[in-house]
């Protein structure tokens, strides 16, 4: 197998309509390689009658990305590569690419995120900037999502020690608009990180599927400043299910912007006045990463009997609808194991059966 | 016995210099009544050598202490009254005798300490008033401390639901100045409490042992605001060792109000937001009462072999200092049982070896 041309169908693979990064993950492994995924596909697609549900992405398209990225001097990541973060492959739907254009060393090394709200209070500012700071002096990289407010602040002052901004669309998409300046200071002393595609402008659903990187790239999460029902609760949730520590910073009960973390350490969220606390509470950095709740590498089962396998799978759909639900839902709420519900839900996906939503969440196809 | 000269006795037994409340329990347990303790005592101290260590008081401060209480319209709570707070019973130092001004029904009621900061932010004191408000319409009784800041708006907007206010100083000792107007709204509506002498101001020293009643009378506190190394924290110390719950109201880090309440949070005390969170944490508040963790009414072990009881009298002798110890503590680093202990402290006290200080602390005798 080359390389390179296997690096091709990855992208290839991963830009192709109707594959989220959980069937991407299934592909590969169920073909032994993208470019096995990519030649296959098409055959296996028409056994299952289901042509239509997934596209391949054209050559070309992927040709005109390939030399995008060169041309602004970015650095793409396949899952595989070396230089793929190891904490974000742990988690349950890695990003199958990654575009970096900046310091790409950044990415191996242990880090925190901080995050919080856009409307920030100036002391929420202040205590975002003070941990991202000490956090920095101590030779963590503090990753964040490039908003205003605490996201802002965090990536300030931590700058000249090491930052990474996880955006929502192309990494070379600046948004929001008046942080142009902090990007490009970013993309010349830290890095700019993206799944999307060159040129892609994010779409509100970008966002949450954005934070699942913000946190996967971490050993954990601390929340600055967040109102009830905020993209930033969704952080703290998606951290917790990678198996990430969530650290919250208090605040009085009066201020709406601090509804959200008193939830979070209410719920067991780490208190945090100061940068100690939070180096107290994620420990040794270098130790081996958390086990995320949901494992797709686990060894295969015996292969069920046909008609156990037809029974497991109208069980599956009967617990589909059009409203999302996520795959550690459907593990816990069927008989299926892990690798039985992955092959199931890649069947399903793969008939045109199911779509894989962003961060892990499946649904009946409206056509189904 | 005669209940009348009973009460006497106690109230005299309760005044003597160098009794204190873990001293008196134990005497009058010892000898059966307050009455058969006086009676006895000078015999007994006599025996040991130790005259002078502790002096009965004379029978005509007795006798004017309660005419005071008679003319103030006060009542005389004494251990053992039907109208002795039950909770307050339960803690392992409970105060010999009471005086209380205004309704003495307040404190036989399920209610909640609120206290914190003197110099408490606005913020603070509107949560104080909140809660207070909010737990009060629910019925529950406040308690508090008649201080500046948190205890007072506590208590103001307690008043017409039910509010008792524990004095450092004697219960018409009314501290501090500026609270005087308060303390008369108490008194008309609420209840005004001391352990200490109709008369008598409040020293330095007398506030901790105040705050043991703020706790015992009640099922949980509520601080709100409160620096690090605080009286306040003393009060939540306290209400711990008492077995009672503790909830905190966050704020930020960047207040040093704050820094001891989100201290508290971070060692397991309950975050609270809102009226509703404390309801939930202290729960059904009509269960009994909790068990303080030291318990003098054990049974009685059998007595030791005169060696070895005279063993673990030095023992606890080379475990005391002039620094005072929590008895609590001689327990966990001696191998005396609870009643061992009690019995021990008691004889040191009483021949002069040991002194009983405030809040169940113990000291070696500066002439031991």
């Amino acid at each position: 197998m080359n390389a390179a041309q296997e690096r091709f169908a990855a992208l290839r693979l991963a830009r192709s309509r109707g594959i989220g990064p959980v069937t991407y993950r299934q592909l590969v492994r169920k073909f032994g390689s993208a470019e096995a995924a990519i030649a296959e596909l098409p055959q296996f697609l028409a056994a299952k009658k289901a042509q239509g549900r997934i596209t391949i992405a054209p050559e070309a398209e992927i040709e005109a990305e390939l030399s995008a990225i060169d041309r602004k001097g970015a650095t793409l990541l396949v899952q595989g590569d070396e230089a793929y973060p190891e904490l974000l492959a742990a988690i349950a739907d890695p990003p199958p690419v990654l575009t970096v254009i900046g310091d790409t060393a950044l990415l191996g090394r242990a880090g925190v995120a901080i995050v919080g709200a856009r409307n920030a209070s100036a002391a929420g500012r202040r205590m975002a900037a003070d941990l991202a700071g000490d956090l920095g002096d101590f030779g963590w990289v503090i990753t964040s999502g490039l908003a205003r407010g605490i996201d802002g602040a965090a990536h300030e002052a931590s700058l000249s020690t090491g930052t990474i901004a996880v955006l929502a669309g192309g990494v070379d998409s600046i948004y929001p608009p008046e942080h142009a300046e902090l990007y490009h200071a970013i993309v010349a002393q830290g890095a700019v990180v993206s799944e999307m595609r060159m040129g892609q402008t994010a779409t509100a659903r970008d966002f949450p599927k954005r934070n699942r990187i913000v946190s996967g790239l971490t050993r954990g999460v601390v929340v600055v400043e967040a109102a009830e029902r905020s993209g930033t609760l969704i952080t703290a949730r998606l951290s917790l299910e990678q198996g990430r520590d969530v650290c919250a910073v208090p605040g009085s009960p009066l201020d709406p912007r601090s509804a959200g973390t008193n939830r979070l350490i209410r719920q067991g969220a780490v208190l945090v006045r100061h940068a100690d606390d939070v180096m107290t509470a994620l420990g040794d950095m270098e130790k081996a990463p958390p086990a995320p709740f949901f494992q797709f590498e686990e060894d295969d089962p015996a292969p069920l009997p046909e008609e156990a396998q037809s029974r497991l799978k109208d069980e599956i759909i009967s617990l589909l609808s059009l409203t999302p639900i996520h795959r550690d839902e459907l593990l816990r709420l069927s008989s299926a194991s892990p690798a039985q519900l992955a092959d199931i839900l890649l069947d399903l996906v793969l008939s045109g059966t199911a779509d894989e939503g962003s961060g892990g969440m499946f649904t009946l196809s409206a056509s189904a």
